[in-house]
């Protein structure tokens, strides 16, 4: 069997500009393979119409889910909604549901929502809404693309509440291996058990530490009975 | 004047499977911001020879740069530099001048060289190579695109010796406003002052700390008295 793929769209220049470091991307990818579903792409763009449109479309043919972050807030540099429905050539209005659901966020409900907040209930055609239990003002889901808030506790709840509706893939086991080699001693074993284990991805992750090389070796897989097997196969070659 | 524009390719399915928090984009994010070098897109891609070679020619003839991180190290999982020969179709071999750097990391020089540390001397033909003053192994330049090691400090240091090199870009300016109000209630006035000021980017980078709303207010640009103008009237515009 084969996971479900997924790709990520971070927006926003203040990733690009090195302002911000980005914490979404790391945080999804460990959600999606805790769900079983493979992160294979992600992608970064600035805040602009075209970048964003033809990362959508180049992206959401590829893969089973398409999961964006950033650009749904009230200002003018909050572009998404309005690529994602470009990107679709669907329209793009405020919407009742989203209104309704925003407004609880306000002392006066609906009578809060002034033109800037409404901008956070414009909602594509035919996209169907992402609870969000912080701020109220929603994601949404068109086909398989996934939009969420750029704010990373706004992200996280956003994706708390999707995940679970998502179909789950078979659970990734992982065993790391640290050993305290250079890559290079490490590499002739490692090339073999990585070929005796083809179900397997066997990755090695060199680090420099205290003026000494090492790697962490990281199998992982669906077969945890290989899992266990390629773990030890790595233990042996090393004496560990 | 338009500064050069950047792309980023980062290699490696450990920061997929969010097993690592990528460390090289935000580093060259802000390394290139100083330089004056517009980093405009960031693709993550899997150790998958078609995914990048791809990703190297997608990205190559709509950018003035791109940078890699990752790939280039001794082991089976490490086939960037063969993945970037394939995309500009040369061929690709151990090269003597790698060798000759390669051999003094070691202490009996080129006869310390096995065939998987020679793995690392093998550069696309008619690739320049770029310094690793860490471990020696080089990364390599190949026309508009700059390859270079996953491991953090060592992409560090290749890309303190590379920088430079390469022709710098206006400095870009920026100031940033905190202004502690939701976003809602920003977004008017900010959207006003970004129409006054064509000439710079304004941001609004919001956050929710201790169940309060507020934006981090962002004007950047290369004409520093627009930038102190727009910083100006951000202050003005919400009582600071």
């Amino acid at each position: 069997m084969t996971n479900p793929t997924a790709a990520m769209i971070v927006i926003g220049d203040e990733i690009l500009s090195g302002r911000t470091r980005d914490a979404n991307m790391f945080h999804l990818a460990g959600q999606l393979t805790n769900h079983g579903i493979a992160l294979t792409e992600v992608r970064v763009v600035s805040d602009d119409r075209d970048a964003i449109v033809a990362a959508i479309n180049e992206t959401r043919p590829k893969y089973d889910h398409i999961f964006t972050s950033g650009g749904i807030g009230p200002t003018h540099d909050d572009i998404t909604a309005d690529c994602v429905a470009a990107a679709f050539g669907v329209g793009i209005d405020v919407r009742e549901d989203a209104k309704t659901v925003l407004a609880t966020n306000y002392e006066n409900g609906a009578a809060d929502l002034t033109p800037a907040r409404l901008r956070m209930a414009r909602i594509p055609d035919g996209a169907t809404l992402i609870d969000n239990a912080i701020s109220k003002a929603p994601g949404f889901t068109i086909e398989n693309v996934h939009v969420m808030a750029g704010v990373p506790n706004i992200f996280a709840t956003m994706l708390e509440w999707l995940l679970p509706q998502l179909a789950k893939g078979a659970d990734m086991i992982s065993a790391t291996v640290r050993v305290d080699l250079p890559e290079s001693t490490i590499a002739g074993p490692l090339g073999i058990i990585a070929k005796n284990f083809p179900q397997l991805s066997v990755g090695s992750y060199p680090f420099y530490e205290e003026n000494a090389y090492g790697a962490n070796l990281v199998v992982r897989g669906i077969d945890a009975d290989a899992v266990v097997a390629a773990e030890q196969a790595i233990k042996d070659a090393f004496d560990l």
